[in-house]
């Protein structure tokens, strides 16, 4: 008899795992449910619906070649029945059904299963404050909700918007608002930075110096206490520390595994209340599957259990399961967490731990900071690409890369490199030795990947010895209470500007002349080193090491790191 | 006593080794020779030098931040003697010695080395043909050859070009001549296709049509016999099949390592004449190291010794042996062989072998070919991007990658990404699962990386049973005479322009209609399926296969791989 599938949830993970098994599988009858009415779509494709990027909502909805995957598509094209506006209320496991309500009908039935998958997804976090049920505060996590927003703006409702949640989907979401449709845009974060657990502070600093550059309003280290509205429409939103006007509220505080279903049939969940899957994506009950933003699977960095709900993660455990599902047999090991983001001018991009997270894991982490001409420095066309590698110094094993580039393609390009090394433990050496493509017009033939390698072994050889960019402000800001001297490596051309500025207060002697000036150099100070990206400010510190001048710091990614993160010097 | 240590070669791995030895060392001596006066240069930008994107050829020689590296900037910001226009006759191992000649002066002296580097690079391959020492025959390795070619362009001396030998350099000069100058350039290659060794032939034929796109005239099978001169400059190629006029010949076909001054001392050399190192890069005299484009290193896909002439090789070896020269521990364990180059329009880049390659060193190689859009298909800015992933059929072990594409970056962003796993040999499944960045602005939730992983897992499993883009072709051409079937399974709109040119022979049966028109489609003969990108036709063959009509074939890459390598149909 063939065999009858079941699935739960028709976005991402559903129709993957759906059609993959009925490659495989042709004469076997799968049933694919969804609450919704739209299927099978893009949902990070949202922010760019809203921004009016993508100019039709059926665009997220549809084949590269714009046939939109609704329930006849599933039919004819896959032999997989969707139904749509329906809903799972139970899992019978012994008796092997679920019990299902047609939403428009109020029709319930049941349907039994051979195996079951769960594509139950996630739900957007809702702050715990008042306010939260007032008309035109809304997650964007669906396509109703994505109509709901852009509608409401090219109808001219919103004037001032206030995202809560500075992550991902926060900060498209504020690009999308104020790029395209010029509003006037804040995101309030919670955490000390945006983009928390996926960039080091460092880095958060200069995303937020582009959305700042770009008239965007963040808020770091700030709580929503309240929301308040006027006729049952929100208009304001009360911080710990201010009142912000809002016509639009967005809820982009992160989401959180959807599992009440999986709860009450009785399924292993993991603290969070993601489902516990093995390496095949089979919970607890070897004839239910689950994957994508309902489960945890490992954290190949760490060991770890992991949460990881991405879109691509969904695809690619789909596949998984529709194999597994026809008794194949394909393992999903776990994930690095790998990532990108598009702001105004740059992109972001990383895998794998920030420093902080590292250190948090108990690692005695140290974060290396590159800025680096992304292709050969003779080639004319390139920009100065920021990397930060993070290191344990102890086995000098590599736990995470994150990056910043107005070039968002060739930042890609050195993430991917190391992002699929992760996993198998890459060394420091590995990453100074790690095959990059090269030619003049996409990589330096010492790549920026490997420069971060070498950097790092300097660095934990004690040859290299840094300081913070955010650090660096900090000292100079406070210069006069301080015995710091500083000293622009820099050939005299370059620091002519801040010379003239800051007089005695900033020295330039260029890398070349240190041995025949280093007389001028005071010391009882502690000599901080600076130039354009923290190669010469380097070189510097060796030669004044070899001349016996050895309480320096470099500067790490010098002035160009300085200029991204805003510093204001 | 300081170390003395001496470096025979001041282009690439030379400085870098001297430079890292040094910030380990401070204390040593070392002495860099070099028979041309100047050094430490990026060879690789001379391309761009010649069509003049890099405007002065200075900028090849200067760091980022234009400081000529000269004997001046080795001396004080690194603290290296550098003897430019000097000559090493030979080595003298026992006495640990090396004399050199100054070229100017003909003076000859003795050197004294505690360690030796043998950085010795690489000379171009002359056809063993008459008429190569006529004026205007040049390969283009280092500066000189660079200003000579450059100067008779831009004194208006060149209007046809003949570049023998279609690898890198060839094709990169031809873009050189032919875009920035409008000279007419023909590319004559020995072998049946260009950049052999580097991109499957199909491939091949992608770049060939970029190249011909752009009045670039490409021969490939086709020997150089003879040049001909006229006052002693050359006028005309000859072929094994026809004469070609020129005013300008460069020599690209290929270069061997450099190592007679190495033979001579009685090093281990491979019967390339490469030298032999251990993992260490120390040559048979442990007092002796080398690296860059003279010595061999391990291929790491094949288990075998390798040769790869490459900036970025010689850069990272000469790393490892500064720090092993300081008595350190590093090591470069090989290579996969890892590669980009910019055409006009596209851009092509790969890692590990070739099919034919594959096929050549015994494995039991296909090779999958895959057409997908490089970000989220509803992304307003994308390109489709060419991708070839080589597997082994027994061991589902994958050989290597190689893609084609208009956006470069992107493309090398999925070549890195496999680049850094092939060491580690991966299978099939770990290019399906491979962790790729995701956001729709860089990549689809599935990604055309793990596409590839995909279809080979397909194609392994006989579910998808291809034809290659060129052998459609052949089978197109040969339609009269074939018992095949041509089936489009496009939409009718996408179909109707190939319909209407080609009637009865170009039957249109849309993916969705499939199994209610099935009876349009003869049993007897052979069904070629065709759409976009080769997605529908695979969709259709797994329906047909559900139907029993299993005699098909589904046409990789569909009709965009068809048009990029401009079939004609």
């Amino acid at each position: 008899m063939p065999k009858h599938v079941v699935v739960i949830g028709a976005v991402a993970l559903g129709p993957k795992a759906a059609c993959r098994f009925k490659r495989l599988d042709p004469e076997a009858h799968v049933t694919m449910i969804d609450q919704a009415s739209r299927i099978s779509y893009g949902g990070c494709g949202i922010p760019y619906y809203v921004s009016g990027e993508v100019s039709n909502i059926e665009s997220l909805q549809a084949t590269p070649y714009n046939v939109v995957r609704d329930p006849e598509f599933f039919r004819i094209n896959k032999d997989v029945e969707a139904l749509v506006e329906t809903r799972a209320h139970a899992i019978d496991r012994a008796a092997h059904t679920v019990e299902i309500e047609n939403l428009r009908t109020g029709e319930r039935r049941t349907l039994k299963y051979d195996k079951l998958v769960l594509a139950l997804g996630s739900k957007a976090n809702r702050p715990p404050v008042e306010g939260m049920d007032l008309a035109g505060v809304t997650p964007v996590t669906n396509l109703d909700e994505a109509e709901f927003v852009q509608h409401a703006i090219s109808a001219g409702e919103v004037s001032k918007a206030v995202i809560v949640g500075g992550g991902f989907i926060g900060l498209e979401m504020a690009v999308s608002l104020a790029d395209m449709w010029g509003i006037d845009t804040t995101v309030v974060e919670l955490a000390d930075q945006i983009m928390p657990g996926f960039t080091s502070k460092s880095l958060s600093q200069m995303l937020r110096h582009d959305l700042e550059k770009n008239d965007v309003v963040v808020h770091t280290g700030e709580k929503v206490v309240r929301l308040e509205g006027e006729n049952g429409k929100v208009a304001r939103v009360i911080t710990d520390k201010r009142t912000l006007d809002a016509d639009l509220v967005i809820l982009a505080a992160g989401v959180s595994p959807n599992t009440q279903l999986a709860r009450d049939a009785g399924l292993e969940l993991d603290p969070r209340g993601a489902i516990i899957v093995d390496t095949r994506m089979r919970t607890s009950d070897p004839d239910i599957f689950a994957g994508g933003d309902c489960v945890t699977i490992p954290n190949l960095v760490t060991g770890k259990p992991g949460f990881f709900p991405l879109g691509s993660m969904a695809n690619r455990q789909g596949r998984v399961i529709g194999t597994n599902l026809a008794d194949g047999d394909a393992t999903f090991p776990g994930a690095v967490g790998s990532w990108a983001v598009k702001l105004f001018e740059g992109s972001a991009s990383g895998a794998g731990l920030t420093v902080e997270g590292a250190l948090r894991e108990g690692y005695d982490a140290v974060n290396v900071h590159v800025e680096q001409f992304d292709r050969a420095h003779f080639y004319p066309e390139k920009t100065i690409m920021t990397l930060q590698l993070v290191v344990d110094r102890p086995t000098r094993r590599v736990l995470g890369i994150q990056g910043f580039s107005t070039l968002g393609d060739a930042l890609t390009a050195r993430i991917n490199a190391v992002a699929t090394m992760l996993a198998s433990k890459p060394t420091v050496e590995d990453i100074s030795n790690a095959e990059v493509v090269y030619s003049p017009p996409f990589a330096s033939a010492m790549d920026i990947v490997n420069v971060a390698g070498n950097v790092a072994d300097n660095v934990l050889a004690g040859r290299c010895r840094l300081v913070g960019t955010e650090e660096f402000v900090q000292l100079w800001e406070g210069r006069k209470d301080a015995d710091i001297c500083f000293v622009d490596t820099r050939l005299a051309a370059n620091a002519v500007p801040l010379v003239e500025k800051y007089g005695d207060e900033w020295i330039n002697i260029p890398e070349e002349e240190l041995a025949a000036r280093i007389d001028e150099i005071p010391r009882d100070k502690t000599v901080m080193l600076v130039c354009n990206t923290g190669l010469r400010s380097f070189e510097s510190q060796l030669i004044l090491d070899r001349l016996g001048l050895t309480n320096t710091k470099s500067v790490a990614g010098g002035m160009v790191a300085i200029h991204k993160i805003g510093g204001d010097i």
